[in-house]
């Protein structure tokens, strides 16, 4: 089965982690989702962690999975900590294909998108 | 004259705030582009400000100014920085229409190019 992670920094704010959670929930509901299971983990100061969540996708039985740095730039955690992350995982779960695609800002489609919202 | 504003985190990496601009330079030249200026600010750690690049704007001629906050989820500075940027900008400039966007995360269509684009 498939899963996409959203991994996002998190915040001490509450209402920053509920949104997130509401997006990786809605992004599981979507009419364009074609993934198992979506769901999301914090780099800090939020539960899941990146490894809790991928443990439980594993035992939920997510062969394949995309993890998806939800970052505006390429900062520290985008070149360093979640690299480093997937490594181990991918070290702990030699049967399972864990892909990182690019960060959030990097998608080809958000100068679109913004332009067609703000326009 | 209409200008886009993005205003970002920034970082003391150099390059995350060089994806910013490149970022604001990419959509200034897009096909989908309306405005007359697409510039980028920053909140901290980078230059310009965010009022330093308004008056930029301002002086250039821009009269139509929405902001966008470029943000993942509404953490202090979506919530409360940004806002009294705002305010301040107000007050300080009221011949010219300056509005807020909502930040990247609750864009409508971020889900949809999400699962477009890691599927």
């Amino acid at each position: 089965m498939k899963a996409l992670l959203i991994i996002a920094h998190g915040s001490r704010k509450k209402e920053y982690n509920e949104e997130i959670r509401e997006l990786a929930a809605d992004m599981a509901k979507s009419e364009f989702n074609r993934f198992d299971f979506v769901k999301c983990a914090f780099n800090q100061f939020a539960e899941p962690t990146f490894h809790e969540q991928l443990n439980e996708l594993i035992e939920s039985g997510a062969t394949h999975i995309k993890v998806l740095p939800y970052f505006i730039a390429a900062g520290g955690h985008v070149s360093q900590d979640i690299p480093e992350l997937i490594n181990d995982a991918k070290a702990n779960h030699p049967n399972i294909v864990i892909e990182t695609t690019p960060h959030l800002g990097k998608f080809r489609g958000i100068i679109k998108m913004i332009l067609d919202e703000v326009s």
